[in-house]
């Protein structure tokens, strides 16, 4: 998937998670040990951060970026745009402005990243609402399905949810390496006559553009569908997408927890634990939120990685080995380009539209 | 919570569902048995009920209503309400209108059966849009929260949320047996600064209500919240709460099939999976959710139970035996004077509101 094999560099913000920075410089020292191409530009609090960086041996790979502030998890977006400019998040974003980095990863407050990225970055032409997209883990032979959008905005209309679909086939493309993805769009069923008109409108336009978008579209999916192996992309307004990621995690480690609960109730099932603990691992991991950890900003100029912000260090080292694999694809041009070559009525884009561009 | 323990009718409609009418006698076989109390009137074709019901020997608790025509899962609502008159779902309803039976039992085509409920019982004086209520496992001592509503609408604007949290303590108190249900509303974030407009009126219309309407509000609650025991009763409109019902039943059945690939993995993992064999099988009970079978539709002139299409015997026993205890307790009564108590406005209520109604 590597369009460039030489250096990248990823800006991170080292300040804003629940762990603190030591959690975030364990996180880039993991994947500096793993992918040598890989250069950080780290901002936060230099006399916190300088120790830190020495102590894992880490200093020639990494810049320290001085910021005396930081964005705390109850900041108002609109509080941060006013008076956030000394903050670690606002100069991991100016990074990716100034071209200095390719990409950046936070795990600070969600609302107040996607406000900064907004502002500073800017949509890419062609781009109403910007998305954030977020791996769901699924019977793909990747392993995940790409959904979006989980939280940028709180609404979306027919063109949005179109343009979401064409951003979905990039990253899953680039991201996960899937040539032609299906695309599927959320609804409360399979048939045609059912959901918001929005979503009626959304599902001729998304299959009118199938061709020229090179995807293949399934039509309306449902939320029992969002793990299945039916489908690759999952388009979705921000609300609905929110929702249905938390629901998701939520069920998941409930189900884990009376797991747990069950197998500690008596010496047999301890012990029939114990035997099959290889097994129950292995399940864990398949199912373990950090392995999917890192949401990507998709519509603005420059790609921009938020990871959970009670990410630990393998939290961390996921969201940039994300990053990095966006980076080193050349995700960020061929989504541009991807966006600009379908025209916004969608109706009658088929016709029109570039084939030649097949790499977006 | 039983207010009159005499005989209590159900009326079934045998025929709509994916297993036939086999499942769906056998299920009421199993009711049967269980509480002495019950009577059916049973909706569909004759010559395929009678034998089933003599086979079971139930004839005594059973009268059968014969229907021609059946809905299919494909009808489209509007197609049974023009010419749907004489299937075995529009049959079950009728009882209930007739006053025959309390509470009507179907595991056919939702749509259908919504619409069908709407036209023939008609909505509660001051319900404006009616919800269907689901149970949710959770970590609550009774074992499961409620969540309205999960798709007899596809939008609610902030009045109707309200109706659903009136409507939701009710079903609550009736049905789970808490005096004091804690009500939570589904947004993408706890702070009181986020999500759609009709959310934050809605916040503060509930809260207004809450004194009035005997019901603690916890405020804001997110996806990951839906099996806490931190709220009883969730209130969404019916577009998310479907998605989020159907991402959540996804989410469980994924998992469950995980670990049962990774329990088959290794002669080890297959050793421990024996020794543990009980455990398993009551984490499977736990989460099954044939247990939780059962949308009751609320805000209509009687009650309808929804029973999943694909249910078999043990999914509509626990249909008809959540039907058989909103019967019991009188639910119908107390929900039409719940919805009755408090004024449309919201706002101005409590202090207005009559507080001696506090059973319903």
């Amino acid at each position: 998937m590597s369009a460039d094999s030489g250096v990248v560099v990823i800006s991170v913000d080292a300040m804003g998670g629940d762990r603190g920075p030591a959690a975030v410089v364990a996180g880039i020292a993991a994947s500096a040990a793993k992918n040598p191409a890989l250069y950080f530009i780290v901002h936060g609090d230099q006399a916190q951060l300088r120790p830190l960086i020495d102590a894992r041996g880490i200093a020639a790979r990494c810049t320290i970026c001085h910021a005396d502030d930081v964005v705390s998890m109850h900041d108002k977006p609109s509080q941060v745009l006013r008076s956030g400019r000394a903050t670690s998040m606002w100069s991991a974003i100016e990074s990716v402005r100034n071209h200095e980095a390719t990409v950046a990863v936070s795990c600070g407050n969600t609302g107040a990243l996607m406000a900064v990225s907004m502002i500073r970055l800017r949509k890419l032409p062609g781009v109403n609402r910007p998305a954030i997209a977020c791996l769901w883990p699924s019977r793909n032979p990747s392993g995940f399905n790409v959904m979006l959008d989980v939280g940028a905005d709180i609404k979306a209309d027919a063109p949005d949810l179109m343009q979401y679909a064409l951003m979905g086939t990039s990253y899953a493309r680039n991201g996960l390496g899937l040539t032609r993805p299906r695309i599927g769009l959320l609804n409360v069923g399979t048939e045609e006559h059912k959901g918001r008109a929005e979503l009626k409108i959304a599902h001729e336009m998304i299959a009118a553009a199938a061709e020229a978008g090179q995807f293949d579209y399934v039509g309306f999916i449902e939320g029992g569908d969002l793990p299945s192996d039916q489908v690759d992309v999952i388009v979705t307004d921000g609300f609905t997408g929110n929702i249905a990621l938390k629901t998701g995690e939520g069920t998941a480690k409930q189900i884990a927890d009376f797991l747990s609960e069950s197998l500690r109730s008596t010496w047999r099932s301890k012990l029939g634990a114990l035997l099959a603990m290889g097994a129950l691992k292995r399940l864990k991991a398949r199912i373990d939120p950090r392995r999917v950890n890192g949401g990507v900003f998709l519509g603005l100029n420059g790609t921009v990685v938020k990871s959970h912000g009670s990410a630990d260090a393998t939290g961390i080292a996921a969201a940039i080995g994300l990053a990095s694999q966006l980076a080193q694809s050349g995700f960020q041009d061929r989504l541009a380009a991807r966006v600009a070559s379908v025209p916004q009525t969608g109706q009658d884009a088929p016709a029109t539209a570039d084939k030649g561009e097949n790499k977006s």
